[in-house]
Protein backbone atom coordinates (compact mmCIF):
# COMPACT_ATOMS: atom_id res chain seq x y z
CA UNK A 1 0.00 0.00 0.00
CA UNK A 2 1.36 3.29 -0.72
CA UNK A 3 -0.32 6.66 0.37
CA UNK A 4 0.35 9.48 -2.31
CA UNK A 5 -1.15 12.63 -0.57
CA UNK A 6 -4.25 13.68 1.44
CA UNK A 7 -7.01 13.59 -0.66
CA UNK A 8 -9.71 15.42 1.30
CA UNK A 9 -9.97 16.07 4.89
CA UNK A 10 -14.01 15.85 5.71
CA UNK A 11 -15.02 18.64 8.18
CA UNK A 12 -18.56 18.31 9.83
CA UNK A 13 -20.62 21.74 9.90
CA UNK A 14 -23.96 22.53 10.51
CA UNK A 15 -24.47 24.25 7.30
CA UNK A 16 -22.63 24.99 4.03
CA UNK A 17 -24.31 27.98 3.48
CA UNK A 18 -23.37 29.61 6.71
CA UNK A 19 -19.44 28.33 6.24
CA UNK A 20 -19.20 30.17 2.44
CA UNK A 21 -18.60 33.38 3.60
CA UNK A 22 -15.39 31.74 5.90
CA UNK A 23 -14.14 29.32 3.04
CA UNK A 24 -14.58 31.58 -0.21
CA UNK A 25 -14.69 35.08 1.28
CA UNK A 26 -11.93 34.97 4.46
CA UNK A 27 -10.12 31.94 3.11
CA UNK A 28 -10.17 32.70 -0.10
CA UNK A 29 -11.10 28.82 -1.38
CA UNK A 30 -13.45 28.55 -4.58
CA UNK A 31 -16.37 26.18 -3.99
CA UNK A 32 -16.15 24.32 -6.97
CA UNK A 33 -18.81 21.63 -6.17
CA UNK A 34 -22.23 20.94 -3.76
CA UNK A 35 -23.38 17.84 -3.91
CA UNK A 36 -25.78 15.27 -1.67
CA UNK A 37 -24.69 12.11 -1.33
CA UNK A 38 -28.12 10.25 0.06
CA UNK A 39 -26.76 6.99 1.43
CA UNK A 40 -24.59 9.15 3.69
CA UNK A 41 -27.38 11.21 4.25
CA UNK A 42 -24.99 14.38 3.86
CA UNK A 43 -24.83 17.15 1.55
CA UNK A 44 -21.02 17.56 0.49
CA UNK A 45 -19.38 21.03 -0.96
CA UNK A 46 -15.69 20.77 -1.95
CA UNK A 47 -12.81 23.30 -2.22
CA UNK A 48 -9.18 22.71 -3.32
CA UNK A 49 -6.32 23.70 -1.61
CA UNK A 50 -2.98 22.40 -2.99
CA UNK A 51 -2.97 18.67 -3.38
CA UNK A 52 -5.88 18.12 -0.64
CA UNK A 53 -9.78 18.64 -0.68
CA UNK A 54 -11.67 20.34 1.97
CA UNK A 55 -14.83 18.26 2.13
CA UNK A 56 -17.48 20.12 4.25
CA UNK A 57 -20.28 17.81 5.17
CA UNK A 58 -23.68 18.83 6.27
CA UNK A 59 -25.78 16.65 7.62
CA UNK A 60 -29.30 15.80 5.54
CA UNK A 61 -31.10 14.36 8.47
CA UNK A 62 -31.48 13.93 11.82
CA UNK A 63 -29.91 10.09 12.14
CA UNK A 64 -26.76 11.22 9.72
CA UNK A 65 -23.57 9.84 11.36
CA UNK A 66 -22.40 13.39 11.06
CA UNK A 67 -25.41 14.40 12.92
CA UNK A 68 -24.25 12.61 16.13
CA UNK A 69 -21.11 13.51 15.46
CA UNK A 70 -21.86 17.54 15.51
CA UNK A 71 -24.56 16.77 18.56
CA UNK A 72 -21.51 15.01 20.49
CA UNK A 73 -18.05 16.94 19.66
CA UNK A 74 -19.59 20.22 17.65
CA UNK A 75 -18.18 21.18 14.32
CA UNK A 76 -14.79 20.21 13.41
CA UNK A 77 -12.71 18.23 11.47
CA UNK A 78 -14.40 14.38 10.96
CA UNK A 79 -12.25 12.48 8.82
CA UNK A 80 -8.94 12.06 7.00
CA UNK A 81 -8.71 10.35 3.89
CA UNK A 82 -5.59 9.54 1.93
CA UNK A 83 -5.21 8.68 -1.69
CA UNK A 84 -3.83 5.09 -2.39
CA UNK A 85 -1.65 4.34 -5.08
CA UNK A 86 -2.44 0.63 -5.73
CA UNK A 87 -6.54 0.05 -5.04
CA UNK A 88 -8.39 0.34 -2.10
CA UNK A 89 -8.98 -3.53 -2.31
CA UNK A 90 -5.77 -3.89 -2.14
CA UNK A 91 -5.18 -1.44 0.50
CA UNK A 92 -7.74 -2.92 2.56
CA UNK A 93 -6.35 -6.79 2.65
CA UNK A 94 -3.11 -5.32 3.26
CA UNK A 95 -4.13 -3.47 6.22
CA UNK A 96 -6.49 -6.28 8.02
CA UNK A 97 -3.76 -8.77 7.53
CA UNK A 98 -1.97 -6.36 9.83
CA UNK A 99 -4.50 -6.55 12.43
CA UNK A 100 -6.15 -2.88 11.51
CA UNK A 101 -10.41 -2.87 12.38
CA UNK A 102 -12.16 -1.74 8.99
CA UNK A 103 -15.27 -0.16 8.99
CA UNK A 104 -15.40 -1.41 5.17
CA UNK A 105 -14.72 -4.86 4.30
CA UNK A 106 -14.53 -3.78 0.70
CA UNK A 107 -14.52 0.02 -1.33
CA UNK A 108 -17.92 1.45 -2.09
CA UNK A 109 -18.80 4.52 -3.86
CA UNK A 110 -18.43 8.26 -2.13
CA UNK A 111 -18.86 11.44 -3.01
CA UNK A 112 -17.27 12.38 -6.53
CA UNK A 113 -18.09 8.66 -8.14
CA UNK A 114 -14.23 7.59 -5.92
CA UNK A 115 -13.88 4.49 -4.74
CA UNK A 116 -13.58 4.36 -0.96
CA UNK A 117 -13.32 2.46 2.46
CA UNK A 118 -13.00 3.76 6.40
CA UNK A 119 -10.91 2.15 8.80
CA UNK A 120 -11.93 2.48 11.93
CA UNK A 121 -10.74 4.78 15.11
CA UNK A 122 -9.67 2.24 17.21
CA UNK A 123 -7.16 1.21 14.60
CA UNK A 124 -5.94 4.57 14.09
CA UNK A 125 -5.16 6.29 17.39
CA UNK A 126 -8.34 8.22 17.08
CA UNK A 127 -8.59 9.57 13.73
CA UNK A 128 -11.39 8.52 11.69
CA UNK A 129 -9.15 7.48 8.36
CA UNK A 130 -10.64 7.07 4.59
CA UNK A 131 -8.81 5.44 1.87
CA UNK A 132 -9.82 6.84 -1.72
CA UNK A 133 -9.00 5.77 -5.18
CA UNK A 134 -10.03 7.37 -8.56
CA UNK A 135 -12.33 4.79 -10.59
CA UNK A 136 -10.39 3.41 -13.78
CA UNK B 1 -3.69 36.07 1.53
CA UNK B 2 -3.12 32.93 -0.85
CA UNK B 3 -3.54 29.43 0.78
CA UNK B 4 -1.23 27.46 -1.36
CA UNK B 5 -1.42 23.92 0.20
CA UNK B 6 -2.20 22.16 3.79
CA UNK B 7 1.14 22.63 5.27
CA UNK B 8 0.55 20.00 8.07
CA UNK B 9 -2.22 18.32 10.14
CA UNK B 10 -1.30 18.52 14.06
CA UNK B 11 -2.92 15.27 15.67
CA UNK B 12 -3.03 15.10 19.66
CA UNK B 13 -1.71 11.28 20.56
CA UNK B 14 -1.12 10.42 24.60
CA UNK B 15 2.55 8.49 23.11
CA UNK B 16 4.54 9.51 20.10
CA UNK B 17 6.45 5.96 20.58
CA UNK B 18 3.24 3.86 20.61
CA UNK B 19 2.40 5.73 17.64
CA UNK B 20 5.21 4.43 15.09
CA UNK B 21 3.74 1.00 14.49
CA UNK B 22 0.83 2.65 13.13
CA UNK B 23 2.41 5.19 11.15
CA UNK B 24 5.00 3.68 10.26
CA UNK B 25 4.57 -0.15 10.00
CA UNK B 26 0.58 0.30 9.40
CA UNK B 27 0.47 3.18 7.11
CA UNK B 28 3.79 3.28 5.71
CA UNK B 29 4.83 6.56 6.11
CA UNK B 30 8.34 7.71 7.55
CA UNK B 31 9.27 9.77 10.73
CA UNK B 32 11.93 11.77 9.47
CA UNK B 33 12.22 14.11 12.32
CA UNK B 34 11.44 14.11 16.20
CA UNK B 35 11.63 17.51 17.98
CA UNK B 36 10.55 19.22 20.97
CA UNK B 37 8.79 22.23 21.36
CA UNK B 38 9.27 23.32 24.71
CA UNK B 39 6.99 26.61 24.79
CA UNK B 40 4.60 24.75 23.76
CA UNK B 41 4.96 21.68 26.07
CA UNK B 42 5.26 19.40 23.32
CA UNK B 43 7.19 16.69 21.43
CA UNK B 44 6.54 16.63 17.77
CA UNK B 45 7.10 13.70 15.62
CA UNK B 46 6.80 14.32 11.49
CA UNK B 47 5.75 12.48 8.59
CA UNK B 48 5.44 13.70 5.23
CA UNK B 49 2.25 12.19 2.57
CA UNK B 50 2.69 14.61 -0.50
CA UNK B 51 2.59 17.91 0.03
CA UNK B 52 1.34 17.15 3.62
CA UNK B 53 3.23 16.95 7.11
CA UNK B 54 1.64 15.10 9.58
CA UNK B 55 2.49 16.08 12.75
CA UNK B 56 2.00 13.63 15.66
CA UNK B 57 2.23 16.05 19.18
CA UNK B 58 2.83 14.87 22.65
CA UNK B 59 2.09 16.60 25.61
CA UNK B 60 5.25 16.76 28.11
CA UNK B 61 3.65 18.27 30.68
CA UNK B 62 0.23 17.73 32.24
CA UNK B 63 -0.99 21.50 31.54
CA UNK B 64 -0.03 21.49 27.58
CA UNK B 65 -2.84 22.57 25.99
CA UNK B 66 -2.70 19.00 24.25
CA UNK B 67 -2.72 17.40 27.56
CA UNK B 68 -6.22 19.10 27.98
CA UNK B 69 -7.19 18.74 24.54
CA UNK B 70 -6.81 14.84 24.92
CA UNK B 71 -8.23 14.85 28.40
CA UNK B 72 -11.06 16.32 27.17
CA UNK B 73 -11.91 14.89 23.64
CA UNK B 74 -9.41 11.81 23.36
CA UNK B 75 -6.56 11.62 20.86
CA UNK B 76 -7.62 13.03 17.37
CA UNK B 77 -6.70 15.75 14.57
CA UNK B 78 -5.64 18.84 16.79
CA UNK B 79 -5.44 21.90 14.03
CA UNK B 80 -5.15 21.98 10.44
CA UNK B 81 -2.36 24.27 9.48
CA UNK B 82 -2.15 26.24 5.57
CA UNK B 83 0.96 27.35 4.09
CA UNK B 84 0.40 31.36 3.48
CA UNK B 85 2.42 32.77 -0.15
CA UNK B 86 2.77 36.05 1.41
CA UNK B 87 3.50 35.95 4.42
CA UNK B 88 1.81 35.34 7.95
CA UNK B 89 1.68 38.88 8.70
CA UNK B 90 0.19 40.02 6.25
CA UNK B 91 -2.40 37.54 5.83
CA UNK B 92 -2.69 38.30 9.78
CA UNK B 93 -3.49 41.73 9.03
CA UNK B 94 -6.01 41.18 6.13
CA UNK B 95 -8.04 38.74 8.51
CA UNK B 96 -8.57 40.54 11.13
CA UNK B 97 -9.63 43.37 8.79
CA UNK B 98 -11.93 40.88 7.79
CA UNK B 99 -13.65 40.30 11.36
CA UNK B 100 -11.41 36.85 12.08
CA UNK B 101 -10.43 36.44 15.42
CA UNK B 102 -6.56 35.86 16.28
CA UNK B 103 -5.35 33.68 19.01
CA UNK B 104 -1.48 35.12 17.08
CA UNK B 105 -1.71 38.71 16.32
CA UNK B 106 2.01 38.43 15.20
CA UNK B 107 4.04 35.11 13.64
CA UNK B 108 6.08 33.16 16.52
CA UNK B 109 8.32 29.83 16.09
CA UNK B 110 7.23 27.09 15.71
CA UNK B 111 8.25 22.86 15.04
CA UNK B 112 10.62 23.47 12.28
CA UNK B 113 11.71 26.73 12.61
CA UNK B 114 8.30 28.07 10.59
CA UNK B 115 6.66 31.33 11.26
CA UNK B 116 3.54 30.64 12.46
CA UNK B 117 -0.10 31.85 13.73
CA UNK B 118 -3.10 30.64 14.88
CA UNK B 119 -6.77 31.54 14.07
CA UNK B 120 -9.56 31.34 16.58
CA UNK B 121 -12.28 28.13 16.66
CA UNK B 122 -14.23 30.77 17.06
CA UNK B 123 -14.11 32.37 13.85
CA UNK B 124 -13.49 29.16 12.03
CA UNK B 125 -16.02 27.47 12.80
CA UNK B 126 -14.99 24.95 14.71
CA UNK B 127 -11.45 23.78 13.49
CA UNK B 128 -8.34 24.60 15.01
CA UNK B 129 -6.43 26.67 12.03
CA UNK B 130 -2.58 27.42 11.83
CA UNK B 131 -1.05 29.69 9.16
CA UNK B 132 2.66 28.74 8.40
CA UNK B 133 5.62 30.00 6.16
CA UNK B 134 9.09 29.22 5.62
CA UNK B 135 11.19 31.97 7.12
CA UNK B 136 12.92 34.21 4.18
Amino acid sequence: MELTHIEHLGIAVKSIEACLPYYEGVLGLKCYNIEEVADQKVKTAFFKVGQTKIELLEPTSEDSTIAKFIEKKGEGIHHLAFAVEDGVQNALTELEGKGVKLIDKAPRKGAEGLNIAFLHPKSTIGVLTELCEKPE
